[in-house]
């Protein structure tokens, strides 16, 4: 078995202090090679050199399970809104160390795809062998290049966002759910999504970098508000529809590099339950962007507020009503709802290393973590 | 709109300090109320008075939706195992929060299922009102007869557990999780399943209510490990397949009356993050039962072990390697794995009591919470 790895050496840390600093800097540089060559004007959709599957069989497919662990999982999450709104076909996510071991009803019209930054996780490797054993068409979409889940799937697609030193994944993140989107965008134009409309999301998703550049200009933000919640052990994060995958991920690295117990909701998931843990000591990060049902979220913010909860808010720029509601905001730029996940989990990302940092955490090495999780 | 509510005074509390008490101890006879009439042995199967959907329908669904909030939302997980494997139709849990205000691919073969106990709550209840203009089957899943989801919806399953008046929710869940379990076996008996395996599901379903009253003899345990645990802030909770949904929802409990940060994780997704935060004062709650993947459940368990954190398990009777291995256990009787979340879930019930209890807090009205969730 030959394997592509990059070594740590290969990789240096800049003028930045951490290898996790470096990597949330680069992502509008990793999404740009992720799109790189991908995005076609000619018919208003995206390609992938390594997809391997017949349009026949994506087209006729009634079904995408998606399975991954950990950062990964969340980035599925994401591609089960992306894929059922723009290609319309049924997802379901999986952990695969659960779906490994279950026998769920699947049919030979679905397609399983499994998510792994590394493309050796052991739980998702284990998936990939069982969903093949099964005759299921299997793709993945892997960082590493040669990697054992690249290899034994059928097809895929590659992040192409370079190698990832610190164990608390971000620029994979962001590159996975961008390349989902693009996913989304080859499976809806080969169903039912017109080419004015694929045009439309090709302009968005050039204009990604950008924004995300932008959104790396809250740091000092980001800072500011760590200082003054660092000494907290207990936050939670809320978001709604696109917003809840990365409420959890912004929860999961707050929790690998800080060791405080943060926890992810659908936002109005709050009032059966976690609402309870509010007090003046439990901040909770809601992600408030402008969109479709951002008055809801609102209403969840101001339920935690009369509760005497500290809110540190996600906006849009430029909302000053967030601003008014919120102890603290960090700001991102207006872009359309499916692309709030990459500018959203920015400010989260900066955050959980702010925090960590002044803890006086191991941020690239967080305790009791490995990068590449090779045990089941 | 009538509505039929139960009054708190037609509901004592018996000999118990509290409703919460008095209803975790109800659950040997709520759970014979819920199969009461139900279980045929001439056609081995199970029957629903109110169902109200023909059967060449029921066979014909090609997936299924169920939909819910809070404590039912972790009782429709447990439902999506137990329809997969006795029905073998792929289903697919949505928060009601998320599931209303998205635009999910659904065809005409699937059907749509909203659990509730007090059948009144706000987002559970509009989840029900798209499904339904968007011309879908939808039944409900209600403890309260009469209540608004019962009524809007095409048909469903009473509970039949009678008025549950504390907060959190304990007798509603079993008999939600036992309704789904008879109707995985309704809709198995009407597509792939064998009169005999019907006929041994109902022999295990009758036995029940021994089992559960055989588990809550833990309750001493459960009081003296609560004593030594009741101080800690941070607890996580794991467990796999049948009772990952369980381990959600052993941690909303201990949340909703102690206001302790407990969080449920399938097992093997610690390394992927959480596991860093294990440390002497943060226990985990381990769900060992004896079952199809318990060596996988112990390699998990050592390694929160190798971590110095502190392991309560909950194990099968007389399994004493999970003993030596962990730092308490509360045992419970050997079950079927489909029917472990019934007897798994009570140490766990009368834990996050005790917790609460010895921290002083209002077990029955903990602050923040509302029984029936009625705005959005």
């Amino acid at each position: 078995v030959h394997q592509v790895e990059w070594a740590e050496e290969d990789a240096g840390k800049g003028d930045f202090e951490h290898h996790m600093l470096k990597e949330i800097h680069e992502q509008p540089e990793t999404l740009a090679n992720t799109m790189r060559g991908r995005l076609s004007d000619a018919d208003a959709s995206a390609h992938f050199g390594g997809l391997n599957v017949d349009p026949q069989q994506l087209r006729r497919a009634k079904r995408i399970i998606l399975t991954a662990c950990g950062t990964s999982y969340h980035a599925a999450q994401v591609g089960e809104y992306l894929i059922e709104e723009f290609a319309q076909v049924p997802v379901e996510v999986e952990y695969a160390s659960e779906f490994r071991y279950r026998n769920p009803p699947i049919d030979h019209d679905t397609i399983v795809i499994a998510i792994s930054q590394s493309g050796e996780t052991a739980d998702t490797l284990a998936a990939v062998r069982e969903s093949k054993r099964k005759g299921h068409m299997t793709l993945a979409i892997c960082n590493v290049v040669g990697s054992s889940i690249a290899r034994e799937s059928d097809g895929g697609m590659y992040l192409h966002a370079g190698p990832e030193i610190g164990v608390a994944s971000t620029k994979a993140f962001t590159s996975q759910v961008l390349t989902l989107a693009m996913f989304a965008l080859h499976l809806g134009r080969l169903r039912n999504m017109s080419a004015l409309q694929g045009a439309r999301m090709i302009a968005e998703m050039r204009a990604l970098p950008d924004h995300v550049r932008e959104a790396l200009g809250c740091d000092a933000d980001a800072r500011r508000i760590a200082e003054k919640y660092a000494h907290c052990t207990s936050f939670l994060y809320l978001g709604r529809q696109y917003l809840y995958p990365v409420a959890l991920e912004g929860a999961l690295k707050l929790k690998e590099i800080s060791y405080a117990h943060a926890e992810g909701y659908p936002a109005a998931e709050m009032k059966h339950g976690p609402i309870a843990l509010v007090d003046a000591n439990t901040p909770s990060v809601f992600l408030a962007l402008k969109g479709a049902i951002h008055e809801k979220a609102m209403s969840n913010l101001e339920e935690v507020k009369a509760r005497r909860g500290p809110v540190i808010a996600v906006a849009t720029a430029g909302d000053d009503v967030v601003a008014r509601k919120a102890d603290e905001v960090l700001y991102v730029p207006d872009v359309p709802d499916y692309l709030q996940p990459l500018v959203a989990v920015i400010p989260l990302q900066l955050l959980a290393y702010h925090v960590a940092r002044l803890r006086g955490c191991d941020v690239d090495k967080p305790r009791n973590l490995a990068k590449s999780v090779t045990v089941e």
